[in-house]
């Protein structure tokens, strides 16, 4: 018997899932990005789904159900624009135990609807069902997107330039700051966490954000990245994904990584890197993606997009070049919840 | 505060998605029926998402992971076959303790990709992730159907006759079975249950099918259901839905009301009344459905559909005519999963 530990979550996705085949004529991409891609006469719909659960991704200790709900439903529209698509509709399905009130879940779903109506998007089915222990909630996202304006993970070529937007390590500084507090209040109950100055990266965490704006930019600049992928398990790993896919290999200048001052200060406050925050701590939900070169002036002036590399040859591989001028191999870590 | 045992589970979604607006063009119908229905450029998606739970909605002692990955995305295509729509594309989200191994997950998905080959969908999203504690596994069916095709369960009206597909109750006795023979293991763990003469019951538990058949004869028949809905949660329940949403009342004859042999028998071994299994036992997944009396003859001739009653005005109620010619007033029992 094997456990399931020694694939790791990607590995294990991966492995299930290789031997099935594709057989539907309107299924143009399966498995394997950020979000499956359907022809439906010209308008193609794009599907992603995403499964939280408590005590593996959330922590009600610190999280408002709220914030929960705005957060389950923000992280799939992610993948959507990730796929250069519009989401327009979403379903939801929540198991709870019986320990949740009508109340809490009526917290829950006035965030799922807030994230409706932020995002425009409709939520359009799912279900409640009860659970023996905690909550696990399921959101699908339904997209649509022109066949020639989609952005897929394998579209990298070399000689592209590697462009990301806001700002990376954030919501993971975040969290390590919540995970703290909670320790600090558990063995002093009297002691309140004062959170007020670290607002920005705790929102990071708590209350995410899709880069629907992005998305509105290119359509507005007519630029349609070679390839994309929202950062939800850090860059490292999202980088991996995209060279592996466009079978590319790749060049990350750290000087090129933009990270908030907020978690440059929390970083060093928690004796960490703030790069290896920004490479390897998840949930930012910021875009990566690539650029034709001939495109360059397009993304300049663009608000809050960063050029932080270049597309390289497969054989040079995965590398970041440190301010202090040295290379490193990446390895795509990502988020181990096995 | 409320315990979510007060609205019971339609009445929990219901209340929790009521104040939840439609804003985007293409969503032609949202939450309350079998699936949601996108409107994309005259081709309609139609998309039904449900969770299964472990210890709520399956049991491992007697479920086969094998059966449980079929049946999980079998009953999500019987919703798209109620709509009177083909499953094209499946979703398959898994959470997982850190018990089961690989091999159990490729059991798992053994079955889903058989399902995906009987029925001819592709898998083409979803998600593995740990949970602390049990399985949950969470399935997205995205459909495509024709405009003008498209069964609902508002469309039934007075004087529509009222069909049933298959029969009703065995997999609810299936059910009933298998739990007596884990009490019996569970205290006597020498006996080894003998199911051998009971397959037909406990395969329509641990195996459903979905009536694509039933949806093909529909097409080639030219007949379009005035009202349609899958058999998951019991007759009583599925009419007492149609009845609702369409503004109408029915009569059921208890004759009409198909009851497999086995099913019978078994009954009476549990000493309960075979129809009240059909009325309130669950996960039939067969179809209930209305049609106009106009095309009583062409479901006359089709194999395995039963006219079962009548669509009435909606101040007469919803009513069972039992054999003996005694009207009862019919209950929506459903499941009771809080």
């Amino acid at each position: 018997m094997t456990d399931v530990n020694t694939l790791g979550e990607f590995g294990l996705i991966d492995h299930l899932t290789q031997q099935f085949p594709i057989v539907q004529p309107s299924t143009k991409t399966g498995v394997g990005d950020d979000a499956a891609v359907i022809d439906n006469n010209g308008f193609w719909t794009v599907v992603s789904t995403d499964m939280l659960v408590e005590g593996i991704h959330f922590d009600l200790a610190y999280t408002p159900l709220r914030h929960l709900g705005y957060k389950a439903v923000v992280v799939n529209l992610s993948d959507i624009y990730a796929m250069n698509a519009q989401p327009r509709q979403i379903t939801v399905s929540v198991a709870i135990s019986s320990k949740y009130t009508v109340e809490a879940m009526e917290e829950l779903y006035a965030g799922i609807r807030t994230a409706c109506e932020v995002y425009g998007v409709d939520l359009v089915g799912g279900d409640t069902t009860s659970s023996p222990k905690g909550m696990t909630i399921s959101v699908t996202a339904i997209g649509q997107g022109e066949k020639d304006r989609l952005s897929y993970r394998n579209g990298a070529r070399v000689g592209d330039l590697i462009c990301i937007t806001g700002n990376l390590g954030a919501a993971y500084l975040g969290l390590q700051l919540l995970e703290r507090e909670k320790r600090i209040w558990l063995e002093h109950p009297d002691v309140q966490p004062n959170l007020e100055e670290q607002q920005y990266i705790v929102g990071r965490h708590l209350k995410p954000e899709a880069r629907r704006d992005i998305i509105e930019e290119f359509r507005k600049a007519d630029l349609r990245p070679t390839s994309m992928i929202d950062i939800s398990d850090g860059l490292a790993s999202e980088i991996f994904h995209i060279c592996k896919q466009s079978g590319v290999g790749a060049l990350i200048e750290e000087s090129g990584v933009p990270i908030h001052p907020d978690a440059q200060m929390m970083a060093l406050q928690f004796k960490l890197d703030p790069i290896t925050c920004a490479l390897n701590g998840g949930e930012d939900y910021e875009l990566l993606f690539t650029i034709d070169p001939k495109d360059t002036d397009k993304v300049r002036f663009l608000p809050d997009i960063y050029i932080a590399g270049e597309i390289l040859e497969a054989d040079e591989g995965i590398k970041l070049n440190s301010k202090g001028g040295k290379l490193h191999e990446l390895k795509a870590q990502g988020w181990k919840h096995f």
